[in-house]
């Protein structure tokens, strides 16, 4: 019977196959194809766009999802930009990991390979289109995204584009495709679709999120989301630890990184509790403690510790000391980005150990947790997961491995 | 309420947090005294296991299934002596991957630090019990077994010991940890227990990996069925072609990088079909082919080319040259080895490329896919997907990674 939701994947299937054996100098052509169609078709995009974003005004869409949601002229160039950055990164594809020849002769060679298929499932981010196509290309890998109905309108246009961009230089058309043609019901076939798609990268929502971990049978990396701590230590220097957390809350608060509780050490809370609230609302944040119980601070979000504010917000709690604080934030946490503030030797390096996140910090504002900041040339989002990648992603992994054995005709004996 | 199955991983989980603590030297410390445990417990285990293997004769459990189970005194001495062997391997925890001091003076350091919490669901295999256990002592790793109910009584007693061996040198009793007292319930529970289970490694039969990968909603290793090829280029010599051949197929037929199903190339085939089918035939293999078409062989299995028997029976076609037995591969393989025999450099390298598993060989039996002959000094399993670990995996593959961010009080900008 024939079902056009599995002719696609097929379809992305063998375009993945000629796409990862490509050479790396054809695949960054493509990109930098794709930066001019972009470019020269900026009118139609961002008219496309406008249809979107009316219907999302029109069915209450909120104002932070409107701003996302919406591209311009500007905005549509900063996407060719980027995507012709991209082009100029290491191409990660055909890095020899490990060599060794064995006694017997063989020659084994471990060196990274193309995923294969990666399906992305986003919401109302038509940037995320071109970025997460660009990042496919780069490392060979074909794409089919699910970009949610909110962008429907602009994403056809934008894989449409990059699709005859790819034709341009001589790589598959399917190499990027969307499946918003199929609706909720896509996405859920996309999770489950073993056999078609090696990867899933969600990105958005936590609840967004949480689904895709949730129902995916195919491998996922969850990225996502941020609840960040900075311990400030008995030993800290307040300064420090003032300049830190504010940082980390009100640089850019609407992002994973930053910061959603404060620790402090009881050994210092006379002192460092009122300084790091006033700074705190010095920055305009509203701080938050247990009951309100601290001099200028409101009652707890209902999700209490367990609160991502994405906002002007921030909590507060005293605890006693290194293990208090690291018992916090594994309880709490979301394993992505915590830090410590202190002198003492002993507290940082139990922190540093003991805190079970992608990127543990001292003395270091939690907002350095980036894949630009770290020097990866490209955001490919921050992995909250332990398996296959744990922090921020740069190229290299998005890719796989495979073993090359090279023999003469030897066989075990 | 108190729920008995969560305290149980409650106690996994801090357990983990002292382990992979633990310095290198005293995990190691922790497998001796294990594999000095099981010595001196040999006659309990054995007992133990002899009431396991009664019951499953009772049962009427296959002889294959009878073998894997028992255990005598013989094999428990085997066992100790490999997890002395395992404490002699390199510790990868700890190991630095990546260092860099980005311009404002971060200093970056990417290490690898054990998972957490590792469970491991099998059947029937108790030296699996002993195995992953001591591999994931050596890696940091608390490990909490489901070792099926028909070698309870052998893992009960297994874990008791080897609880006692880990108390003994001042490592944590709950490392080790089962669940087979919560039945197949518990095998449910542990594959959704997120937040309490950081990897899962599933090892047994096709239907019990599917099952896992399908249900789980925490990270899995699927390791596994190998429906394995070889092809026999145009350009092979065939004398090779037929030792590799044999060799893959019957050098030990029930592992999964044994042969299942041999491609011949058309325009050698005249000439290679009777030559492998009579050597197969002559190391007692029965051999398959479409229709039992081609002469001496007999009629495919009921699952056709997707067909893993683990036993003396092999498939043979004839394919249109190196695309098609790509074709084939891709299609009904597991991507796990797969090897082509031939001479010609542009076959050789297409088929490297192109074939889409986890190890690719020229000229080389496919037997040769195994940590041991990799070098890796343990058998961890070999993995069939992509994500985190492909192929033969080693101690390192067991372990996450961390980044340690150490400042001077850098704010971002």
């Amino acid at each position: 019977m024939a079902d056009a939701f599995l002719d696609l994947l097929s379809a992305s299937r063998d375009a993945a196959a000629d796409l990862g054996s490509a050479p790396s100098e054809l695949r960054k052509q493509g990109i930098r194809a794709i930066a001019d169609a972009i470019e020269s078709a900026s009118d139609e995009i961002v008219a496309a766009n406008a249809d979107d974003v009316r219907r999302g005004r029109d069915s209450g869409m909120a104002a932070g999802l409107l701003d996302r949601l919406h591209l311009d002229a500007e905005r549509v160039q900063a996407l060719a930009d980027a995507a012709r950055a991209l082009a100029e990164l290491p191409d990660p594809v055909g890095e020899v990991l490990r060599e060794r020849t064995l006694d017997n002769g063989l020659l084994l060679t471990q060196v990274r390979v193309p995923f294969g298929v990666i399906g992305a499932i986003y919401e109302a981010r038509p940037n995320v289109t071109v970025d997460i196509a660009c990042i496919c290309i780069g490392t060979g890998n074909a794409i089919v995204t699910r970009g949610g109905s909110a962008a429907e309108s602009t994403n056809r246009v934008l894989v449409r584009v990059m699709q005859s961009a790819l034709v341009g230089v001589g790589l598959p058309e399917k190499s990027v495709q969307t499946i918003d043609e199929f609706g909720r019901e896509g996405a859920g076939r996309l999770m489950t679709a073993r056999g078609y798609v090696d990867l899933l990268v969600p990105r958005g929502s936590a609840a967004l999120i949480e689904r895709v971990v949730t129902e995916s049978t195919v491998p996922v990396i969850e990225t996502g989301a941020g609840i960040v701590h900075v311990y400030v230590d008995g030993s800290a220097d307040l300064e420090m630890a003032r300049d830190i957390v504010v940082n980390s809350k009100v640089h850019r608060p609407s992002v994973c990184n930053a910061l959603e509780t404060v620790l402090v050490d009881r050994a210092i809370a006379d002192e460092a509790v009122p300084l790091l609230v006033q700074a705190l609302r010095d920055a305009s944040v509203t701080v938050h403690s247990e009951g309100g119980g601290i001099a200028d601070t409101v009652e707890l979000a209902d999700t209490g510790w367990a609160t991502e504010h994405l906002a002007l917000d921030a909590a507060i709690r005293i605890v006693d000391g290194v293990d208090a604080a690291i018992e916090h934030v594994n309880a709490y946490g979301t394993h992505h980005t915590d830090s410590i503030v202190a002198t003492d030797a002993a507290a940082v390096s139990r922190f540093l150990q003991r805190v079970d996140s992608a990127v543990v910090m001292h003395n270091a504002s939690t907002r350095f947790t980036d894949g630009g900041e770290f020097g990866f040339g490209a955001e490919v989002g921050i992995s909250t997961q332990k398996s296959h990648a744990r922090g921020p992603m740069g190229l290299p992994e998005l890719t796989s491995t495979k073993w090359i054995v090279r023999g003469e005709g030897q066989t075990r004996s």
